[in-house]
C-alpha cells in the first residue's frame, strides 16, 4: 500500500511521518531525489537521494520517476524503483501536491492524505521559528502554501496537527486501519476461515 | 457515524468494544434490547435493555428497530430511539451478524466490522473457559459462529482479536481513520481553509 502524505512546507510533516516509521512495524519511507541543497541535519540516501540538475533531467528523460515537481527552483522526484524494492511493506511518500495528484492518476489504490496546520497564522510562525529561510523564503513558502490548500479536495484523509501526538496517533490510525480492511485482509483470513469449516 | 461490530459469540467483542469506549472521546455504545435473561455481571440500560417477549414483539409491530434478530432462542434488537438519541456521538453496535446485514441494508454509511478468534479451536477454548455454558449451549455457539463466519464477506473491516491489546489498538484505529476522512472532516476545514486566503 503506497501513502501519499504532503501539507504546505512547516506544517511539520516530517516530524509525524518519523513518529509513525517508529511507531509501526512493517512500512518504509520513499527516499525522493531532489536537487536543492542538503540540509545539514539530513542524510543523503535517508532523507533525499540529493543530484544535480543535470543528472535529475537524465532520469526525468529515462521515464525513472512515477512523479516529479518543481518546488521553490528545486526538483523532487520518487523513482519506480523506489516503490517497487520491497513489496511487502508499506511505504510512505513525502511529496508536494502536485506531485500526490500525479500518483493518483498513476497509482488508483494509493491513499492520499494532507497535512494542515491549525491555522495559517500558526503556519507562519513555525516556518519563522524554524529559521532555516530568509524572509523572502519566507513569503515564497506562504505563497505556496496558499496555493496547496486549494488542492485539499484530491486526499481521501486530512489530518490537522494542532498537537504533533494527536496528529502522529491520527496518521498511524489511516495506517492500521488500511491494513484492517477486508480486501487488504483478505489473504491472511484463509487459515482462519478454514478452521472454521467441517460440520457445526 | 454508525459502526457495527459482529463477530462470533467468544471472540472478545464485548471487550474490544469496552476499550475503545475507554480510549476515544465522542463515541457511545448502542444498547440493545433483548429478551434473553441478564447476566450476572450485566447492567439493565446499560449493557442492554432487558424486556419480556410480549414487550419485544409489540415493539417489533410497532416498527421500533433498526434491526432485529433471533439468536440462540432469545430475541435482540436496535431501537432507532437508540441511534437517533445524540447525533453528535458516533455509535458502537454490537450486533450478531443478521442483524449487521439489516443495518447495511438501511444505513448505507455505516461501517461494519468483523471481529474473529485467530481460529476455531481458541474459539472454542475461550467459550469453554467463560463457562457460561452447558456443554450443549457451547455446541450451539460453535455451531452458529461456524455459519456466521461464512457472512465475513459483507464487512468493510476484519480485525482479528489474538492479542486482546493489539486488537483493541486497531479497532480503535478503525473509527479515528474514519474521521479523519476528508468527508467526514469538511466542516470542521472551513475555519483552517479560511485563514489561508489572501494574497500571496
Amino acid at each position: 500500500m503506497i501513502y501519499v502524505i504532503s501539507g504546505p512546507s512547516g506544517c511539520g510533516k516530517s516530524t509525524l511521518i518519523r513518529q509513525v516509521l517508529a511507531g509501526l512495524e512493517g512500512v518504509r519511507f520513499s527516499v525522493s531525489h531532489t536537487t536543492r541543497e542538503k540540509r545539514e541535519a539530513e542524510v543523503e540516501g535517508k532523507d533525499y537521494y540529493f543530484v544535480s540538475q543535470d543528472r535529475f533531467l537524465r532520469l526525468v528523460e529515462k521515464d525513472s520517476f512515477v512523479e516529479w515537481a518543481v518546488v521553490h527552483g528545486a526538483f523532487y522526484g520518487t523513482s519506480r524503483r523506489e516503490l517497487t524494492k520491497d513489496r511487502n511493506q508499506d511505504v510512505i511518500l513525502d511529496i508536494d501536491v502536485q506531485g500526490a495528484a500525479q500518483v493518483r492518476k498513476k497509482i488508483e489504490t494509493a491513499v492520499l492524505i494532507f497535512v494542515l496546520p491549525p491555522s495559517f497564522r500558526e503556519l507562519r510562525k513555525r516556518i519563522e521559528k524554524r529559521g532555516l529561510d530568509s524572509a523572502l523564503a519566507v513569503r515564497k513558502r506562504l505563497a505556496t502554501a496558499r496555493k496547496e490548500v486549494r488542492s485539499y479536495t484530491v486526499f481521501d484523509y486530512v489530518v490537522v496537527n494542532d498537537d504533533l501526538e494527536t496528529a502522529g496517533r491520527e496518521l498511524e490510525s489511516i495506517l492500521r486501519c488500511r491494513r484492517a480492511r477486508l480486501a487488504a485482509r483478505q489473504k491472511s483470513l484463509g487459515p482462519i476461515l478454514r478452521s472454521f469449516r467441517g460440520k457445526g
